[in-house]
Parts: structure tokens; C-alpha cells; sequence
């Protein structure tokens, strides 16, 4: 399954360049991390209130051509990696549909509130996530 | 007591105006605030680990002169208010010692966080808070 | 003329209280005043690309319940002052339509950006803005 | 030459899982940046004025320990590649000089400001770029 978050660009995420400011990537992906999670009917805000916490591992993204302001932002999102203790997140961002300005990943692992220690990925959570292989494909492999 | 923190405006905080967007403001003041807490002795990070929040009720800034990336800062904190319950800490946002960016004051009130209700302002806080006439002056009455 | 944005509070926005940063009512207003913008005809990216910018030159917010993580947000929006060379919009921030957050409000001057003097607000903009007696009576009284 | 910034974590950085948020290492990096570029006597706020910009291609970044609000974090920065046309920075983020926080590094090309097109890199730039073999070795290696 493949994620689609759409994201007006903010007047507050624009630098003195004129683009909107690389770092805003990183939080775009956040949301579109969110969006996906409760599309394959993972309730991140209950999974939290259960004790777990998801933090990222790492994170990366690639830029091709800036954003603007006011821009119409679609990010793509889906799970491409996973094993008993962590997964990958892979992303596409695009203006209006057509034009690439970014992809990226993120890793997480699943930590136990109580202890900030790392633990299995729950079954209740693991069960949902479907990798996708057209997002395996997308370009990062050249990224990383 | 005036505390004073000094702050380096970032690039990430521009925008497309050229200037550093005006919600940077805020969050200097916050950066201030903590900056002056310490001074008082009040050890905000003690303070929550002991079971209160201090969120802030009420936030004001008004803009004089633009600032700009890679600007010294300097953000001027006192407190001015101080009741049972509540109280307003103000701020002068310069830079380079001489040229005003603006001004604001913040009102906070203390919660439980066990509940998240208003309680009364613990003892060990309140007698720290030291007002400042000089800041009672600034150039914040027109303001309000 | 009440224009209404909808915003999903993102999880970078939290704070460690397990609230939504209070600045972020700062950036959610300025969001929803670009969308005020645009529908009353007033094209602000077009608006700077004519050599024009729209400072903020006062904000200020009362914070009234807390947002959270994943809330869907609500920001009214409307003109309530205008004069030959400033203007002010009004704002209520809900969630889920029926909880009030808080309320606030952002004043405005028009600069030329050449020489970022302030000007007289340019007609093509003036004829634009329709004020809002409703958003006047907003509770923002006893808070200036 | 490895340049080393001190930042204090900011309570608007951190977020609902008590940690500063992953998005600010990302800020924090390009803080970084700016004063390596300042150490090494390039004037990035002169550049731009000069008609170039320093976007960021690739960003990434791994977190091995969670920072907190109030945190003392140091930044240290290192140019680590050089080509006509892009160079590389690398980063590790500390705790109190001791606790290894995360690392990463950003990639950079040169664009000239009039028409937004990628130019070789300016030789007063260039001459002023002085390689890290320490940084080399940081532990990226894996990471990418």
C-alpha cells in the first residue's frame, strides 16, 4: 500500500531563498509516517497510550528541485523494510502531481515508554504493515 | 531581576520575506524565559519532573524592526505580574545591544500534570519570582 | 466574509507537556490567513512577485484547552480593522468544530520591497477586503 | 578544521515523547554549517548578497541517543569532500562533550541566485574549503 498526504506549503516553512527549507521535508514525511500508519489501521496516538514509542533511527532525503510557498505537496509513503525490531519507510514528494522534488527514508525501531528501551515490534502492529515493492524501487537505491 | 539571553537567528528561521519569520519571536521569548527561570533558581526541567506544567495563557509580541539571519539576538526577560495563580513575564528583543526588534509579554498559569488542572503557584516557585519595575515600563502598555 | 482552514496538528508540533506547542497557534494562524487571502481574491504570492510584503506587525494569542497530536483543527479567519495602511484579521482556533482552543489576532501594514518602507495598502488589495462584524464580537475584547 | 557549535535545546524543540524532536538535528546541523563556514572566513550572508545560494542535495541523519530539553548539545562540523561543483559536510552531535547524540552529513552545490542554476563553486569559496581526514572517519561509513 502506497500513502498519498497532501500538504499546503506554509509561509513559515519558506527560507530566504525563496524555497521552502529543506528541513521541512523531514516533517512532511513525519506526516505522511502518520497518515500511512492509520491508513493500514495503525493507531499511532492508542500506541502510544499503550506504552510503546516509535522514534526514528535515521533519516534521509534527497533533493531535486524546491519547493515553494503555497505550493500543492503530495508525499508518498510506504513500508519497504521489515524485520522483528525495526522498519524502513520510504517517501516521494512531489508538487501537483508531475514534479519530483524529493524522496527519502526513515528507520524506526519500537521503544517501551516505561524503560526508553528497544523491544520487538508488537504483533498487533507488525501484523498490519505490507511492504510495498513499487516503493522498493523508488529511487533511493543510487541515495543511500 | 532582567535576565538576558543571547541567540544566533538562524537560517532556518528566515523566510521568503528575507526576514526571520515573526513566530521566531515567540520562541525566543520561550528560550528566555527558561534562561530566566534558571537565573531565579527555578529549574523548569525539576519543576515538571515534580508534577507540574507551566503553559502559557496568553502570548504578545509586537514587531518594530525586522531581524535577520545570522543576527546576535539578545532577548531581555523580567518577571512583572505575579498573583496567587498566575503570572506575565516580559520582553525586549534586540539586536546588537542598540536597535529594538520588538516586544511582548507572556502570562502563564502552573497545572498538575497528573490532572492537567490549574492549581495554585507552588511556594518553592513563588518566592523565587522577583519583579521588575524597569520592566513594568517597557514600551508594552500601548500594546495591551 | 469567516474563511476556515483545516489543519491536522502534526506530531512535530507536540511538546513535552503532550501538547501542541503553543507557537504553533502562531504558524496555524498565519495559514489560515493565507487561505483568507486567497478567498477574497487577493493572490498573496502574486501579490509579493508585484514588489509588495505584508508584515506582521502585532500578533497575539489566548490559549484557552490545549491541542493534541493528530487533532483536526479548525482556524476562522476574518478582517476586522482596515485604515489606509493597516489591517487586522481576527481568528478562533477550534477543534473538531465544537472545542475552543483559543482565539487571537494579527495586525498588518503593507512594505514596499525595493526599499521595505511601508506604503498605503494598494487598492488592488483594499477593494478586496470585506470586514467581518461577526468575527469583531469574537472574545478578543477583554484580551487587548 | 573541525568547528564545534554550542546549542541549548529548546523547549519548542522537543515533543510529546519527551525527546527533542528528530527534525531539529537537522536545523541544528545547518547551524553547524554556518559557523564552519564563518570559522573558515566565508561570509555566506556576503555570498548570498553576492548573487549564489548553498542549497542542500542530500541530508541524513542517525540518532543513536535521545537529547533533551535544556540539554547542552555540541555540534561538530567538518567539510569532508570537494568536487568543482558540490562538497560535502559532516556532523556529530554531542551531549556535554561525552554523549554521542547522532551524526550525519549534508550535501551542497552552488547555485547562482538570478536564474537558479547550478555554477562550479566560486574559487574565494573554494580555496577556503579545507578537508577533515578526521571527520572522514567519522562513523558514517555504515550509514550510507
Amino acid at each position: 500500500m502506497i500513502c498519498t498526504t497532501r500538504i499546503r506549503a506554509r509561509y513559515q516553512e519558506s527560507d530566504q531563498m525563496g524555497f521552502i527549507h529543506h528541513s521541512c521535508h523531514i516533517v512532511w514525511m513525519e506526516q505522511a509516517r502518520m497518515d500511512l500508519f492509520r491508513e493500514c489501521g495503525i493507531d499511532y496516538r492508542l500506541f502510544e497510550t499503550e506504552g510503546y514509542l516509535i522514534p526514528v533511527t535515521r533519516v534521509t532525503a534527497e533533493y531535486v528541485s524546491p519547493a515553494f510557498f503555497d505550493d500543492e505537496i503530495l508525499v508518498h509513503a510506504a513500508f519497504t523494510h521489515l524485520t522483528g525490531v525495526q522498519f524502513r519507510i520510504d517517501y516521494q514528494i512531489y508538487r501537483n502531481e508531475t514534479r519530483l522534488l524529493g524522496y527519502g527514508y526513515s528507520e524506526h525501531c519500537v521503544l517501551k515508554k516505561s524503560d526508553r528501551k528497544p523491544t520487538r515490534i508488537p504483533l498487533s502492529v507488525r501484523n498490519k504493515i505490507k511492504l510495498s515493492d513499487t516503493a522498493k524501487s523508488w529511487k533511493t537505491a543510487n541515495m543511500i
